[in-house]
């Protein structure tokens, strides 16, 4: 992770936070004051944010701090993706067309996170629409070099000190991807786990409401505050697991420094006790990269039909090329592409049987230098068109010295087991 | 259906509308203003619509009159249900919590059916939040009967002649329920068939966007529309179709008018040469209204988060209900149910394999006197829950003379099928 001074409230972990807040051995605003300075300082560099307002975040903060606890996310900063609707900030969406705009209520997320008690802290940069045209943000270990996206500022921010959490989403791979890059922790729950009510759209059959921090722990303290269950700090699986190595179709796309984390992550977790074995996939598994485009580009172009009439000069024209695409697919191909999801869906709900998890490569490698590209989405797309639950884990660098992170993939709705083994293997690798 | 008077554009199917303005036999304006006259004579009565602006829709129209033909819908007055976002006129929800809310961007479904030539005539009304708490709405065969829900405005306007095609949206019943009551044909298409993209969510895995049309042929050009592919006007199965009766595990709730429908429509498809046989579901089925209710209670205290946190006093004692129990339900006890779900769905293809559709009964029986209560969502939401597509008729009539439909279900994204032995079925039934 990146070396970032740790003598702020800025530095804790979400959970600790939280258990200060509470506990009155901290305030509120102290905690946002101490995030707002880490922004100050670095922001001219990494600009994660598209809107944030210290006035409103302190007094968000002191709200807090005048009343009884809320909830265990009790005084945490959040980040909060702009692609999500805020009732009190700009939702933009990465596009000059709704710059400004203002929804009339929050993303139920939001109002999740606002309810257990967190502090809105900003809006952060996302690619244009959640797709592919990157923002401003760079990779705060080098500021060459992408961040990821297309939650880039969600990424950077939790990586940079700025903040412990936030809010992202993945379509193709905007979670998983933007956290290796910036060496942290990120999520994908299962398709569906947290509500989607106030998101913008990608794509409806693959978006999914991600997060980021930089432990296991925050994560799964704020999967629980969104899914109404108890966190479980700490859980590990009573024994050690069964991994499957899946090094997935795309594996020869992978570069020298993803091909030595994986194999060098299965190495060490065997040495730790697991039982890893190699599972490939069957051949219609090498259908998912083409179903997932056909489903990516059909749906986006259906849920941006009011931006495509009526403001279409103002879309990216890497965004047009993609809705052109998507308009020019007929519906049975389309289908046939759902079809395909689906039966892969069931397929590997039968492979995955006994295994704990799934080890994968989680990126091409490390971040690319420039800012025009966020990186391919491969390997972490292919299992958001799965639908299972994802975690990459910072546990590599690349020969440039930047992060790599190892892909996890747990079984449909089984998100805190997923949790608990991620918790092992950190161990394992890192501890 | 009912007996209005037929003189008017507004009485002409959405497919001959659409032909006659391109082919320059009529002008939009001209068909807009009949509708506006019905409206105007009807409105009082039946209440269908939560905002209608006489001089935008007429502004619409003409727009459309001087411009080249946009599409398949050139001219077709639609009324949208007031879920919808739309950029041109407020967005309430069915509740004051958003009276006179301006969204910044149409709903993707009303971009697509102004880009394919539709006006935008108004909002419809809605129950709450698409929930059970009733509008204002009457049942255009009755005014001190129910016109169903949530959907209200939408069937009811359609029957009423005020126009010839609705938006609505179902996630128990709440779009072929109130066209059964009202005496249309109500669509709910495979589920994730239409895009969501500024719908307001009532429960996500459920919530499907359905149509409302006084023809199969109607529903078929709006879909086609909605969906980017070509209208199928006529079209039946090449061969009498194979028909599975299908009484569901609610069949003891339906009331003598009901039984005698579906007993009827049986019997007469059978005679005109359709295989009729009885399907009996597996006793998991049964598990399916609970499994239903729990994914909608879970899914809708989520999605309301905000409206819960911010204006909770505002929102209806019935709401709040199903909010709270929504609340009270433990994560794993959702998953189950949605999980339930899933393996209903798989057994229902594996069962259909072979029949063209389901025949089942579409509600308890006519609309029930009152306007306190929109009815019994039991026979619609089971399908609804199995994400297959389906269709009601209006074929029968109950003993106070009020419609009764009668539904016919296909299979997962086999809704074209559908479409065409819903036409066949027509014929045989009313031919």
């Amino acid at each position: 992770m990146l070396d970032f001074p740790k003598d702020g409230f800025n530095a804790l972990t979400a959970a600790e936070i939280a258990r200060r807040v509470s506990a009155g051995e901290a305030t509120a605003e102290a905690v946002v004051r101490d995030c707002l300075s880490r922004i100050e300082a670095r922001e001219p560099t990494v600009r994660a944010w598209a809107f944030i307002d210290p006035d409103h975040a302190i007094a968000q903060a002191r709200a807090l701090d005048a009343g009884p606890v809320r909830g265990p996310l009790q005084g945490v900063p959040v980040g909060i993706k702009d692609i999500f609707a805020t009732a009190d900030m700009p939702t933009a969406l990465g596009s000059p067309i709704h710059a400004g705009r203002r929804p009339a209520a929050d993303a139920s997320c939001v109002a999740l996170l606002r309810a257990a008690g967190a502090v809105i802290l900003g809006k952060t940069v996302t690619c244009e629409f959640a797709g592919m045209e990157p923002g401003v943000t760079t990779n705060p270990h080098d500021p060459g070099r992408t961040p990821g996206g297309s939650s880039s500022g969600s990424a950077a921010g939790v990586a940079d000190g700025m903040m412990p959490l936030a809010l992202g989403t993945q379509t193709g791979g905007s979670v998983l991807r933007p956290s290796s890059f910036c060496g942290i922790v990120g999520f994908k729950p299962s398709y569906n786990a947290i509500n989607r009510q106030g998101l913008c759209f990608a794509a409806e059959s693959l978006d999914t409401i991600g997060l980021h921090a930089r432990c296991v722990d925050d994560i799964d303290l704020c999967a629980a505050a969104l899914t109404g269950r108890d966190a479980e700090p700490g859980r590990k699986p009573d024994s050690p697991p069964v991994i499957g190595l899946c090094r997935t179709p795309m594996w020869q796309t992978a570069e020298g420094e993803t091909v030595e984390a994986v194999e060098d992550a299965a190495d060490r977790l065997a040495a730790a006790g697991a039982a890893v074995s190699e599972i490939v996939l069957p051949a219609l598994f090498e259908e998912i990269p083409a179903a997932r485009e056909t489903i990516n580009c059909v749906e986006r172009a259906r849920g941006m039909a009011f931006e495509w009439n009526t403001a279409r000069e103002r879309i990216s024209p890497r965004l047009r090329v993609s809705i052109e695409k998507g308009l020019s697919i007929g519906l049975d191909d389309y289908i046939a592409a759902l079809e395909t999801a689906a039966e892969c869906r069931r397929q590997l709900a039968e492979i995955c049987d006994g295994l704990g998890a799934l080890l994968a490569p989680c990126v091409r490698g490390e971040a690319p230098e420039g800012l025009e590209e966020t990186g391919d989405p491969a390997f972490q797309g292919f299992f958001t068109a799965l639908h299972v639950p994802a975690l990459t884990l910072p546990t590599h660098k690349g020969p440039n010295g930047m992060p790599v992170g190892i892909q996890l993939v747990g079984h449909f709705q089984g998100d805190r087991d997923l949790l608990a083994l991620a918790r092992w293997a950190w161990d394992a690798l890192e501890g």
